[in-house]
């Protein structure tokens, strides 16, 4: 099977956990053979500093707007967490509000024919980008279990921005180590890991539904990553 | 307390989490006050693809020279790990070699007075970088669990080149989550982790030395991870 393509969204102060947790499962493979996962990190500027007081200094790989022309060659999208007052600032502003759009076309694309499969997956607070973008509207999700109130906050003022069911998000967000909501019309499964760390888990998650048990457990094993199930409280 | 200065090694093909996971924890603080710790990323290039295939690319901080400068000026020096055909080519070359003698100076500097305390840490086969240095030389240590017997090999290689304790190394090997090696002569910890997540476990122990239970609790509640001892076989 060709790879399936990840597209990893980096924004400055971004938790550098939250991606970098992700993007490492999906890049680890036997030393031969063809990858499983390729990587793209993208951003809306050159370079993003990213963590507290930008604690790492990343250059992504595609702009934003290369990876927005191509959305549909994408299969995995993956969107971290930050602090609250960054998820905050960055939702209202230009690039949270392209984030916004490009996160409402990519669940309504089907999956690609080669990967029969589209995942978009939040980790930690990156969940209120979506709940902000009204995609989690109607949906079960969970976030940071210090943000589970503010999940639901974005999430209804973007259901009344949005004109959504009466105005009404119709979210329903649960303490858990992340939630599988389903597929969206279109196909696109959505995944919402809760703080940091539970992004490790939700990947190595997803790999078993898409590649096996056994490829997933031999990841845990390179990583020594002991895992916890979905319905582990965060 | 001034904060303390955590200076990270970023090489090519670096594992991107065994780097990120102790910096994501030694990053993580309270919104207001002095932080505890400050991180400078290093390394040999202006840009450092890390990773497999370059997963992410990195923008060190400082450069490897201006670190070397003022080595005295970190208190705790974290060496990722990498594929061990990456970590052979780099102990042989000359940059690797660089940083064998960073490492022997680093052991020997008394902790300054302000910090009192001094951590060399290796993640998971950067254990290697260690023992290729000599700095392991007649102490416990682990790595990652399939890297164990060549920890070994290449510490007594470097026993052979060094002229160290008549040619042997005196490294114990163990399996462990990490292992506290104790101080050098001159009051350098040192202490090894075993692979990838191990280090997030290991900084949190480290973190908890110097700043306390309650530090190192808040610090897992909010990276939602579930600690384990240094015991647990990993």
């Amino acid at each position: 099977m060709a790879p399936l393509k990840v597209a990893v969204y980096i924004y400055p102060s971004a938790d550098i956990l939250d991606f970098s947790g992700p993007a490492e499962i999906y890049s680890m493979q036997p030393s031969s053979g063809v990858p499983d996962f390729t990587i793209t990190s993208f951003g809306h500027t050159s370079t993003v500093g990213a963590g507290t007081d930008a604690t790492l200094t990343y250059v992504p790989s595609a702009t934003f707007a290369a990876v927005s022309a191509e959305l549909e060659q994408y299969d995995i999208l993956v969107v971290p967490g930050a602090a609250l007052e960054t998820i905050e600032a960055l939702v209202l502003s230009d690039e949270g509000r392209e984030m916004g759009e490009l996160l409402r076309r990519f669940v309504a694309l089907a999956p690609r024919a080669e990967a029969r499969t589209r995942v978009l997956q939040s980790v930690c607070t990156g969940a209120l980008i979506l709940g902000a973008a009204g995609v989690l509207a109607g949906r079960r999700a969970t976030t940071h279990h210090m943000a589970l109130g503010e999940l639901e906050r974005v999430s209804e003022r973007a259901a009344v921005e949005l004109g959504t069911q009466g105005g009404k998000s119709g979210i329903e967000v649960v303490r858990q180590r992340w939630v599988d909501a389903g597929t969206t019309e279109a196909g696109v499964r959505i995944v919402t890991a809760a703080g940091v760390t539970s992004g490790i888990d939700t990947s190595l998650w997803v790999v078993e539904q898409l590649l096996g048990k056994e490829k997933a457990a031999w990841i845990a094993e390179v990583a020594e990553f002991e895992r916890r199930d979905g319905a582990w409280m965060a």
